[in-house]
């Protein structure tokens, strides 16, 4: 039995997250997608409203739990007794901050890290670029799932 | 009849992107240089101003307008009646940062994206690197039209 | 009025040349698609096959002209007195070579270069993919236009 | 039950594609390691002799199988009945080739593809670089598995 | 005799920074290592502090001096008299970036750079990184010197 | 005292080369020039006539040596008692590949490597593109020493 984390910020879901989700939940026994409670920048959604929207887009997906959790992820996948991590993979600037990462997991505590490229029609696609399009007025409901773009217009109203 | 629009912050507007204008404006039936009215950061330069420094650089080009902008950028691009958008690009992370964009903007209203590499020389030239250049005192009057340096010397004393 | 030039070795076309043909020919009032006679590595297709693919494939497109070309490019976009050269771009590596071309046509004829981005389901194709996918038995009906996937399947009896 | 295909050349395996077995190993049930059997250069190593380099490496792996395979990898990944590919990634013009592989084997059979860093220390390696150092009278004793160095002496005396 | 500065924030100095500067005064006769007094974003640890911790971690090299320095860095370069900058090389967002600085300091001043790629092991490790994963909790005495291990577990208790 | 050592094919030498050379000239006591006797690919040019173009490049510059060499880089690195090793750096592809080299010779023989951009103007030039466009009888005068310009006319004639 095979199990892997997704860890990421989901702020919010997007249409690309979903794919790689569904993607890994077909080839993992288990996963567990992982929501940093507090990023860096102070996010759009609260960490439960996030945990919500993935729970709602993922009810379909009987293998996959979704968690928020602080401080280091490696300790959070420890804890979680995941065989090893996986990230949707865009662009080369992705590429080479998320092997920076990576690398560090693996010194820190000898978890590797697996990427997933996300679907070309989904390439484009991030959570601040839906935020960014979603302030200016722009139409985001084929970019994100039906509830997410629902959360958008009543935080943005 | 072929026109493009061509969007920026120009905070300062630099050689580099006088280049790119002329070069678009031999090319394009009608180029209409679009400034970012309210970009993410706070501008050194008001719109105002930016709209000022651009029309003064580009006097002598006939077929240029310049054009201050707030909201979506294609829904500018629409209201312009342009056929596509042209971006000068400079490396390789631009490039993966652009590329997101010309495909949203693609997904959002069909509006395609061309990209014209900046000339060499002009090649390591940002409106950022001009800033703080400026402010730790440096020369930058080879780098952005003489308005601007002008400008930038009474902004920053 | 405004015309540009797309060149390329086509050996074959794909649904990725056809693609960004077709945006270009909506943009610029006259394209002329040139195809290289003679690339470096001998080509799997004639010149004149792949002229007659991509005239095939493009008999809808009233401002486009398929020519074949020997020597220079930058001689043959001036004797074509085009106004730009315009290439479809892919990925990273693709830039970083297709930027160098771009300045040394600069360099020697001063023309320019406009790149566009594939559609991002047509980002993973090229000619060579498609060739090597065709000589291992896969099928390549949803990737080249129907008359180019009937070339491969008789080029390869 | 999760199972992964490690597709390769292997002329020859190094240490960098060890590494990136034995982690693979640790994280599915079940890993197949796919030789090419005839790659587009004509190899160092016959097919027979890469497969045997491999098993030798690998002996203390239960979980890994080494097989040969000819025509398109998605067909021997659907006969392998395997449920993922996974390939090492080292660098960004890696990253954009193997990209391209990954979603052309996503588009033929819908078959995902994983991409696992290689380990920092062995992110310069490549089989043609170890050929090139060995050809030119250098020590690969620490690059290479104890049995491809004896093989790679063998073959260049 | 040559001579070289090797500026950065240095906000705390890693292994990796380390690394360079240890490789750099084996190479040129002096090394001058220049600490950015006032980096744009505010710094951990002081400028002072950031000097007394490079001092102590290069108190073996007899050919390496420590500066603080303010302005513009060519400046500080002409000031020391030294031949040429010289800047660890970790990955390729980092060389697109550094390259821009490089050729704005040769347009500046006619300061020439030379870059060093970091040791594989280190490769990975950036002082953001390093600060982010002890503010969570993570053991970083493997990655930076005994003295900045010692003085970021001071500062975040 | 201290030495650098400049690999290549210099097929033929170029502009840029001579640029990296001139510069490399400035920094170091001492510069050896080293010409791969026999790259991978037959040259255009023998290696007695690369050494000849490149000593009367450089006959103004004292501190510079020309030598050809055959075997491993970090052997003759050794016989020559240099320092460190430099080379040009153009774009995105070549970093990779160069940091790959660069990280093969310090295990081989712990000889690290520089790099040095390469001026903007010079930054799309290579020998295989100035072979290229002098084959199709563009005119390189500007892009390589005259020496250069003479003997690639006589080749091609």
């Amino acid at each position: 039995m095979s199990s892997a984390l997704c860890p990421g910020s989901f702020d919010p879901p997007t249409n690309g997250h979903l794919d790689v989700i569904e993607r890994c939940a077909a080839i993992f026994d288990r996963l567990v997608v992982a929501v940093v409670a507090n990023p860096s920048k102070t996010p759009m959604f609260g960490v439960e409203e996030r945990v919500a929207l993935l729970e709602r887009a993922t009810e379909g997906l009987a293998n996959v739990e979704i968690h928020a959790f602080e401080g280091l992820l490696v300790d959070f996948a420890q804890l979680q007794a995941v065989d090893v991590l996986v990230k949707g993979l865009r662009a080369v600037t992705d590429f080479d901050y998320e092997l920076q990462m990576a690398q560090m997991n693996h010194t820190l505590r000898n978890v590797d890290t697996l990427f997933i490229p996300t679907a070309p029609e989904w390439s484009y696609l991030s959570s601040s670029l839906v935020r960014e399009v979603a302030r200016l007025g722009g139409d985001v409901d084929t970019l994100v799932p039906a509830a997410v773009a629902g959360a958008l217009k009543e935080k943005l109203t």
